[in-house]
C-alpha cells in the first residue's frame, strides 16, 4: 500500500449529489462535532489505508450484520407509521435493503473472514452496538416521525459520505486494496438517489410537526451520529461489557 | 359468457400443491363453516361467471388498495419480531409484495375503471373493510407470533384456494372474461412458494407456542377468514356505516 | 317504572361542566350525526326507562368488559408516546381506571347477573365490538398522538355526557330502576375532570399537529363515535358473526 | 458516621421473603458475576456507607428519574401485550409505581438536591442510561412476553436485594445517616409482595415460551442486569458522551 500518510476526511468539502434540506441541514449543525469524529477515527483510518487488522475488521462486519436487522425493524415500524403508501413501500425498501443488499456483502465477506449465519446468530452484541440498535427502536415505536426517521438518517448519510469523501481524497481505489470491495460499496452512486429520498421525507416529516418533536429529532439524530462513532469504535477496541 | 350455472367451489377439493402441515390444518378445521362461505358468496360467484357488475368490481378493487397497506403493515410489524433473519426478510418481502405487485394490479384497474391514487387515499373505508384491517394490526402488535401469522395467513390461503378451485371447476378462463387477468392471478402457481414458506413458519411458531397461545391463533385466524367473507359482502353491497 | 314516553336526550342542551377547546369542538361537529344517534338509540332509551330486558343488560355488561381491557391498552399505547411525564402518567391512569373502577362495576353485575371472570375471558367478541377495540389499537400504534387521543376520547365522553343529559331530562333516578347504580355512575361529576384533562391533553396534541394529521384525527373520532352506537346495537341485537 | 470499612454486600446471604421461582434463579444464575458486581460498586458503598458526595447522588437521582418514564413505558407495553386482565392491571400498576411512588421521592430530593422538573425533562441522558431505557423498550417491543418481562425484572429486583443486604449488613440505618430515607425506602417490606407477583409472572411467561425464547429471556435479564452495574457507574463517574 501506498498511502501512509492521514487522511483528512474530515476537511473534505463533499459537493453532495444530492440535495440537503433545511431540517436535514439543521440536524448536521446540530451534531457537527459528533459528526466530523466519525471520520477521523483510527478504524477509519486503518479501513482507508488498507492498514487494517483483519480481526478489526471481521468484527465490525460480524456486529453490523446484526446492526442491520435492527435497522430493517426500525424501518419496519416507520413504515407502518406512514399514511402515504409511497412513503411506506419506500421504508419497506429500506428494510429489505438493509437485509438483503447488505446481507449479500457479510455473505461474501463471512466466507472470506470465516463466518456464517449462525455465527452471526450466535454473537455477543457489543454494548455500543446493541445500545446504538435499541436506540432506534425505541424512537421508532415511541416517537413521532420525524423523531423515527431522523434515527435512521445517520447510518446511511455518514457511510454514503464516508464514501464519497474517501473518493474524492484517495482517488481510484488501488487494485490490491484488501478491503476494496467495501470502499467500492459506499461510493456507488446510486446512493444519491437514496439519500434525496431519505432527506426529501425527513424534511416532510419536520414539516409535519412542531417545533418540540423537531427538537427532539435533532437530539435523535445527534445520539444516532454518536453512536455511529462508538460503532467504529466497538470494532476497533473489540469492545466488551465491564461486568 | 357460456357459464350460467352456480359454481360449486366449496365442493370442489384441491390438491393443494403446497404441504399443509397440521397447525394449519387445525386452523382450517376451526374454522371450516366460514372457510366454505367465502367461496359461495355471490361476489365470488357472480366474479367467476363474468356477471359481476362493474360498479361492484370498483368498489372491491378501490377499498382491496387500502386493505393491501393494513397487510403490509401487519406484515412489516411481524417482521420486527421474527428473531431469525430469513423470517424477518421473508415477512419485509410479503409486506412488499402486498404494496408493489398488487399496486400494480391496482393501477391497471384504475386506469381501466376511473380511480386513481388520490381516490384511493380519500375513500372512506367501509365497516367490515376497516375492521378487518385494524384485526390485523392489532393482533400483531399484542399478540404473540403465532397469533399475528394466523391473522395474516387466511387472505392469501384463501385468495390462491379461491384461484385454484376455479382453475379445477372452470378450466381455461375464455378470453372475453371480464375480470381474466384477476382469475389468472390467483392461478399463479409462484403462489404456492408463498404458501408453502408462510403455512411452515405458522407451524414453526406454532411448535414455540404454548396451547393457550395456539388457541388464541385459531381464533385470530377464524376471525380473519370470517373478515374474508365480509370483505366480499361490504364490496357485494357496497356497504355503508350505519351512522 | 313510571317513565313511558322516549326520552330526548339528543335535543338536550347541556351546559357542561367542563370547557370544551376548539379542537373537541371541531371533532363533534364533524362527527355530528353520529354523535346524536347514540343517544336515540333503542337500548339507551330503555336502558334510561328502566326497561331494557336482563339479558340484553347482561350482554352488553359482559362485552363491555372485554372492551375496556382494550381500552386500557390503546391508552397505555398512547402514554408510551408522550414525552411529558405528566401526560405519561394521566395516560397509565386512565388506562387503570378503565381496569379497576369499571371492573369492579362488572364484578358487582357479574354477580346479580351471573357471570364470571372466566365467562368474560371465554366470550366470543361481537363484530362490533372487535371492530371499535381493534380501531384503539390500530390507531394507537400506527398514527399520531393526536389521532390516537383522539380515537379514545368518544368513550368517556358520551358516556359522560349521556349521564348527564339523563340527569337533565330525568331527574333523580327512582330508588326501584333497576340500572340505577349504572345511571349514577356516569352522573358522578368527578368525571368532569378527567373530561377537562382529557380534551386539553387532545388540544395539545393537536396544536403539536399538522392539517393532515388534524384531519385524521377527526376521521378517528367520528369512527369511534360510530362504534359507540355500534357497540349499544350489537348488544340490542344480541350480534353474532354472519359466518 | 460510624461506618469506616467495606460493606460486604456481595457476601451476605439473604434469606429472601418471597418465593423465587426455578426460572428466576435459572436467570440469577445465568448472570452471576454480573448480578454480584453492583453490589461491590463504589456508588452502593459510598451509599450505604453515608459518604457518597452530594453531586453524584444527585445526578444519579437526576438521571434515575428519566429511567422511570423508560421503565413505566415498558410496563406499560407489556400490558398490552398481557391477555389475562390480572396479569394487564399488574404491569400497569407496576408502571404507575414506576411514575407516582418514585417521582414523590424524586420531587422530595429535588427540593432538597436543587432541581425541578424542567431540569429532568432537559438532562442530557447518560450513555449507560438512554442503553438501559432503550433494551427494555426494544425488548418489550419485539420481544415475546417472558423476554420484555425478563428484561424489565432487574430493576426492582436488585434495588430490593440491596436494601434488604444493606439491612442484613448494617442493622439500622443511623439517624444522621444522609441517605436514610432512600436506604429506608428498598427495606420496604412491601416490595416482598410485589417480588412475588413479578417472578411468578416471569415464571408463568417462561412456561408458555419455548426453550429459544427462554434463552432470549435470560440474555435480556442479563443484560439488564449488566445495565444496573452501568447505572451506578455512570452516576459515580458523571457519564458523558465519548463524541
Amino acid at each position: 500500500m501506498s498511502v501512509t500518510t492521514n487522511l483528512s476526511f474530515s476537511d473534505v468539502s463533499v459537493d453532495r449529489a444530492y440535495p440537503v434540506p433545511p431540517f436535514a441541514a439543521a440536524c448536521v449543525d446540530a451534531a457537527r462535532d459528533s459528526w466530523g469524529a466519525s471520520f477521523d477515527h483510527p478504524f477509519v483510518q486503518a479501513l482507508a489505508q488498507g492498514t487494517l487488522q483483519a480481526e478489526r475488521f471481521r468484527f465490525y462486519q460480524m456486529q453490523d450484520a446484526r446492526y442491520l436487522e435492527a435497522f430493517s425493524d426500525a424501518a419496519a415500524l416507520i413504515s407502518t407509521r406512514c399514511p402515504d403508501p409511497d412513503d411506506k413501500l419506500w421504508f419497506i425498501d429500506a428494510a429489505r435493503m438493509a437485509l438483503v443488499v447488505e446481507g449479500e456483502l457479510h455473505a461474501g465477506y463471512g466466507e472470506q473472514l470465516g463466518y456464517d449465519a449462525d455465527d452471526i446468530a450466535a454473537l455477543t452484541l457489543t454494548p455500543n452496538n446493541r445500545a446504538y440498535q435499541d436506540h432506534m427502536i425505541s424512537v421508532a415505536q415511541r416517537g413521532s416521525l420525524v423523531e423515527a426517521v431522523a434515527a435512521l438518517t445517520p447510518c446511511p448519510w455518514l457511510y454514503i459520505e464516508l464514501g464519497q469523501r474517501m473518493e474524492a481524497e484517495m482517488g481510484a481505489i488501488p487494485d490490491d486494496h484488501p478491503y476494496a470491495d467495501w470502499l467500492a460499496m459506499y461510493r456507488d452512486p446510486e446512493f444519491n438517489d437514496y439519500m434525496a429520498n431519505l432527506l426529501s421525507r425527513l424534511q416532510r416529516f419536520a414539516d409535519a410537526a412542531d417545533g418540540a418533536a423537531r427538537s427532539r429529532a435533532k437530539e435523535a439524530f445527534q445520539t444516532s451520529i454518536r453512536y455511529e462513532w462508538m460503532f467504529w469504535d466497538q470494532a476497533w477496541t473489540q469492545q466488551t461489557w465491564p461486568v
